[in-house]
C-alpha cells in the first residue's frame, strides 16, 4: 500500500494516527538535529520531520534526498509547534518512522514553483515537469471541472452527447483541412473535422432533437500567437428552436458554469446588433468592462479648416474619464507612438483635455472653445476627462479606435479581475462581399439561414440585395473574447442550393461536397440551429488569463510542433508505400 | 414557438389544454369522417385527430401528408375513447385546430420502424434516417447516458479528465498508425493515437495522480467484422497504486454503471489466472454464464487402443447437462459438421451419452463401461448428460473446444438476456515468443511492468527466463467479451530500456521513439498503472447486443468508408502540393 492519506488531507483530527504517505520532495530544510521535508502531491503539501536523536540513520538518509525525489513514508501525525496558516495541512506534521525512495530524480531543469525560472521553450520540452507546477495543474483541473459541469447542465436539459466521426471528408471551403491518407482506398484521403457541423445537422434530421459534444476540432492554419492546430469545442445543436430559444439555453449554461465553478453570479446578457457593435466599439466583440463608446464628430469637427479632419471620411473618438486625468503629455505622446506602430497604423492621435475653464489640444488653433464645447457635449465629458480622436477611412479608423479603446482600458485599469461582462452580438450579415476574390463569403458558414423575412429576397433578389441579407447568427462575447457563435441553419434544399450558388459553388461541386446534406433535407429535416463555444478560450477567460496554451495539457508550439515528443516526424518508406504516397523531394530526385 | 410540449409528454392532466407540438408523421389512418395521425419525436408518439365535421379543409390537408413530413400543430388535448396502454401518451389525443407543414419528405427508402425492411448498405447510406428508428436512437441515447455516468463516477473519485493530443508521433510498434502529413513541416507526419498510453503515463509523472478520458483512438487495421478504424476508450491511469487498487476501482465503476443505467446489481467479480482461463476454458476471455469447464482425459482415455486419442497430445472434453439431454444423434451429427468447418477445423467430435444403465458412444468399442465410468466421474456427469471430447495438439484442441463450448452455450440457451457474469483475468505473461519473427512481442504493451518478484529475473535472466515472466496485467471480461485491460507500468528507466531491448529495439530506435518517456522517468516518476475499457463494446455488451456498429452514430463500413458522406475521397492537387506529397500512380505516370 502506497498511502493511507494524500498530502493534502491531514488535519488536527488525525493527530496521533500512524499514516503512510507518498509524494514528491518539494523542499527540505536542515536545522541542527532536525530535518524538515515538504512532501507534495496533487492534493497538497505535508510537512515531514526527521530527528537525529530519534533515528540518526533515517535522518542522515533524509538529508541526502534531492528535489522531486518520489518517497513513501510512514510515521505518526503530531501537532506543529509553529503552525502554517497558509496551508490546509499546516496545523500538523508527520514524525517519520520509515522512509522509502520510490524513485530518484535528476535536478529538474527549472524550479517546480508557482513562479518558475524556466522559459517557454524548456517548459514545453519538459511539459510533464511544468504540469507539476501548481498554477498549470490547477488550470488542467479547472478544465476538467468545467467539462463535467457543462455535461451536467446540458444532460439535465435533455441534450444527448453524440460522438461524431474524426475521419471525414475534405472540403475546400473554410480553413485548411488536415488530411489522412487512406491505405485501404489508395489515392484517397480522409479529413479531420474543422467542426462537426454537417454531422450535427444530420443528427437533427435524425430526430436527436438536442445534441451536444465536447469535441476536438482541427485546423491547419498558420498559427497565430494563441491558436492551436487541435482545439476543443462545446458543440451544440437543437431542433424546433428559434434564435431566442438558443440564446436563453446558452445564457443559462454560461450562468451555471460561472456560478458553479468560480462562484460568479453573472449580470445581464445585453444584446447588440453587429452593426451597433461596429458603430459603438469598432469591433464585433467589444469588451463591455471598458465603456468608452465611440462618438462620431463629422458634423462638429469638419469644415473648420483642420485639413486632416476635413479630408477624412470619419472623425470619431472616445472619452477617457477618471484615471485618465493623470495622463501627462508624455503619456499621450507614448500612446500616440503606440498607435502609430505598423500593427495599428494610425497617422496620428488628436486629444482634447477638458480642464478647469478651458481645453488643451494640439488642434486648438483650428477650433474655438465654442467648437470644442460642442464636442465635449457629444461625449458628455467633464472636467479632467480627455477626448481621443482619430480620423480617416471609416472601417480602418474604427478598427484603430477599437485598439486604442482596449489599450486605454488596460492602462486605466478597467479590466478588473473577477469582473465579467457578457454580450450577445446579433444580426450578422449572411454574406460578405470580398473585393479581392470578387465573390461572396459566408460570414458565419454556408449552412447559416437568412432571417425569415429575408428568405424571399435571397431567393429572388439581385446582387446588391444579397449584401443586405441578415442572418439569425449570434456570438457570445465575454470581456472582449468571442466565447462562441452559432446560427439558425438552412433546412430546405432549395435555399441551401441557392446559398452554395451565391458562394460560387458550381452545382457539381455543391453536390459532390454537400450532396449528402442536401439529400437529407429532402427527408423531413426539422428547423434547427445551434452554437459552439471555444472550450479552451472559455477556460482561459473564466480564469482571467489571456493565453489558452496553459489550459491544454500538451500544446503545440507556433510551428505546430510538440517539442516534448518531437512530432511531427518522418515516417518509414514502408508506411509511405502502403499509403501509395511519395514525398515530393523524393520523387523529383528520382526523376533527375 | 415550435412547441409547448414534446411528443412524449402529454397525459390525462393535460386534458383541456391548448398545446402546440412539432414532430414527424409516423403513420396516418383515415376512418370515414376522421383522420388520425401519429406524430413522433425523440420523446414519444402523440395521436392527432382531424374531424371532417369540425374542419373539412384541415382534414383534407391532413389526408395529403406523407410519412416523415415535419409538422407543427396546435390543438386541444382530450381523453381518448380507446386508450393505448402500450404508449406513455396513450390516454390522450389532440384535436387539431391548426396545422403547418414545416418540411415535406420524400418517401423514405426503408421503413422508419423498430423492425425495418432496409438492408445494411442502404441503412448506412441514409444513416440519418436509420437513426430515426427507435432501437438505434435508444442505443445512441444509452451511450450518452453511459458516458455521463462514467464521468460522474470517476470525477467523484477525484479523477481528472485530461484531453491528450490527437496529433502525435508515429511509432512502428503495434497496429498501423493513421498518419497526417504536416504542411508546415514538409516531409513530416503526425500520427493519430492508437491510445493515449504515453501521454497518460506522462500525466502521472506530472503528478496528476488520477487521470481519465473518454477518448477517440485510431487503428489502421484491415477491418474485421466488428472493428472500426476510430473507436472510443474509457482511458484511465492512477499513481501510487497496486493492481489491487485498480481492480477495486474499476470493479466499482462497472458495478455503478450497471446499476445506474440498466438497474442490474452485478454479483461477484471472480479472478482467474490467464493460465487457468486457458486450461479451464481454452480462452483468455471465458464466458462464465455457460459453465462446462474443460476436463482433461489423457490419463483415462489414452492407452486403450483408440488410435486417435493415443496419438493425441491432449484429450479434453466438456459435459453438457440438462437441456443437452435433448440432443438427438442428428443434432450431434450437425454439431460435428459445424466443428469440422474450416473456421474451426476439428477432425471429429467424440461423444458419450450417459444413459440409464449404460453409455452410448461411437468409441464404445475401445472402452469398457468401466473405462467410461471413470470419464463420467471426472466430469461429475449424471444420467442424461452428454460428454463431448476433442483431441489433438494441445493449444489447437483447447481453442476448438472453446468454440464448441460457446456454441453449446448458445444452443442450450445458457446465454440469457440480463444475465451478466464479470471476470478478472490476471497474471498475463509479460512477453510472448513469436516463432515466425523469432522475437518477443509485448503481451499487453511495451510499458507493462513485470511482477515485482520477476524484476530481477528480467534484468538478469537468460532467454528462457524471459518466457516465464509474469506481469501485473489484467483484463475485465463480461459474458465472454473483453471489456477492458490494463497493467501496472514500468516507471524506471533501466527496466524500460531492458524491455525495449527484449522487444528487439536498438538503443537508437528506443531513444528516437520513446526517449521522451524514458527521460521523464528520470525526473521522479511515481509507481503507476491503469486500464482502458472499450467504450463501444461496453455499450453493446450492456445492451445484450453483439455488434458495436449500432452504438456508433456514424460508423464506417468494412473497407473503412463512410458511404453516407462518401469518405475518404480524392483531394485537390493544390492540397497535395501544399503538403509536399505526390500520389504514387501519379509520379510513376510522370516518369513514363
Amino acid at each position: 500500500m502506497y498511502r493511507t492519506h494524500n498530502c493534502g488531507e491531514l488535519r488536527m483530527t488525525h493527530v496521533g494516527q500512524e499514516v503512510t504517505l507518498s509524494g514528491w520532495l518539494q523542499a527540505s530544510r536542515d536545522f541542527g538535529s532536525m530535518t524538515f521535508i515538504d512532501m507534495r502531491d496533487r492534493y497538497g503539501i505535508t510537512q515531514l520531520v526527521f530527528n537525529i536523536e530519534d533515528d540518526e540513520g533515517l535522518c542522515a538518509e533524509a538529508r541526502k534526498l534531492g528535489r522531486e525525489f518520489v518517497l513513501r513514508i510512514s510515521g505518526v501525525v503530531r501537532e506543529r509547534s509553529n503552525k502554517n496558516e497558509n496551508r490546509a495541512t499546516g496545523d500538523v506534521e508527520i514524525v517519520v518512522k520509515s522512509l522509502e525512495i520510490l524513485n530518484a530524480s535528476k535536478t529538474p531543469p527549472f524550479t517546480i514553483d508557482d513562479e518558475t525560472d524556466g522559459g517557454d521553450e524548456i517548459r514545453m520540452k519538459y511539459r510533464y515537469l511544468d504540469l507539476r507546477r501548481n498554477p498549470i495543474q490547477q488550470n488542467i483541473i479547472f478544465r476538467s471541472k468545467l467539462a463535467i459541469e457543462t455535461r451536467k447542465y446540458l444532460a439535465d436539459q435533455n441534450f444527448v452527447e453524440v460522438e461524431t466521426p474524426c475521419l471525414i471528408k475534405s472540403t475546400p471551403e473554410g480553413a485548411r483541412d488536415f488530411v489522412v491518407p487512406s491505405r485501404m482506398n489508395a489515392g484517397q484521403f480522409y479529413a479531420l473535422p474543422q467542426s462537426p457541423q454537417t454531422f450535427k445537422q444530420l443528427l437533427m434530421v435524425a430526430g436527436l432533437d438536442k445534441y451536444f459534444q465536447i469535441v476536438k476540432c482541427f485546423r491547419d492554419e498558420d498559427l497565430r500567437a494563441d491558436r492551436q492546430p487541435e482545439f476543443t469545442q462545446i458543440d451544440c445543436e437543437m431542433s424546433f428552436v428559434t434564435q431566442e430559444d438558443i440564446l436563453n439555453t446558452f445564457e443559462g449554461l454560461t450562468r451555471y458554469l460561472f456560478n458553479t465553478t468560480i462562484g460568479i453570479e453573472l449580470g445581464d446578457f445585453p444584446r447588440m446588433s453587429y452593426d451597433d457593435a461596429l458603430r459603438l466599439y469598432g469591433s464585433d466583440k467589444p469588451d463591455l468592462r471598458i465603456g468608452m463608446e465611440f462618438v462620431e464628430l463629422n458634423d462638429v469637427a469638419k469644415g473648420k479648416g483642420f485639413p486632416v479632419f476635413d479630408s477624412a471620411e470619419l472623425v470619431v473618438g472616445i472619452c477617457a474619464s477618471g484615471e485618465a486625468a493623470n495622463f501627462s503629455n508624455k503619456d499621450i505622446k507614448k500612446l500616440t507612438e503606440w498607435m502609430q506602430r505598423p500593427q495599428i497604423g494610425a497617422k496620428g492621435l488628436v486629444y482634447v483635455k477638458v480642464e478647469a475653464g478651458g481645453f488643451k489640444s494640439p488642434v486648438g488653433k483650428f477650433y474655438s472653445d465654442e467648437d470644442l464645447t460642442k464636442w465635449v457635449e457629444k461625449f458628455g465629458a467633464k472636467e479632467g476627462d480627455i477626448l481621443f480622436i482619430l480620423s480617416g477611412e471609416e472601417e480602418k479608423t474604427r478598427k484603430q479606435l477599437s485598439e486604442l479603446r482596449l489599450e486605454m482600458g488596460k492602462r486605466m485599469g478597467l479590466m478588473k479581475e473577477g469582473d465579467f461582462k457578457p454580450l450577445w452580438v446579433l444580426d450578422f450579415p449572411l454574406l460578405e462581399w470580398d473585393e479581392d476574390s470578387n465573390r461572396f463569403h459566408a460570414m458565419h458558414h454556408p449552412f447559416t439561414a437568412p432571417k425569415k423575412d429575408d428568405v424571399s429576397r435571397m431567393l429572388n433578389g439581385d446582387h446588391e440585395t444579397m449584401k443586405s441579407l441578415r442572418a439569425d447568427a449570434y456570438d457570445l462575447v465575454i470581456n472582449g473574447s468571442e466565447i462562441g457563435g452559432g446560427s439558425i441553419r438552412i433546412h430546405d434544399r432549395e435555399l441551401q442550393s441557392k446559398n452554395f450558388d451565391l458562394l460560387g459553388f458550381t452545382k457539381e461541386e455543391a453536390e459532390a461536397q454537400f450532396g449528402f446534406l442536401m439529400g437529407a433535407f429532402e427527408f423531413g429535416a426539422p428547423p434547427h440551429g445551434g452554437i459552439a463555444f471555444g472550450f479552451d478560450r472559455l477556460c482561459a477567460v473564466m480564469s482571467g488569463q489571456s493565453s489558452i496554451r496553459d489550459f491544454i495539457a500538451f500544446p503545440k508550439n507556433n510551428t505546430g510542433r510538440d517539442i516534448m515528443i518531437d512530432a511531427p516526424s518522418t515516417i518509414d518508406n514502408t508506411q509511405l508505400d502502403e499509403l501509395s504516397l511519395k514525398l515530393e523531394e523524393e520523387s523529383s530526385a528520382a526523376k533527375e
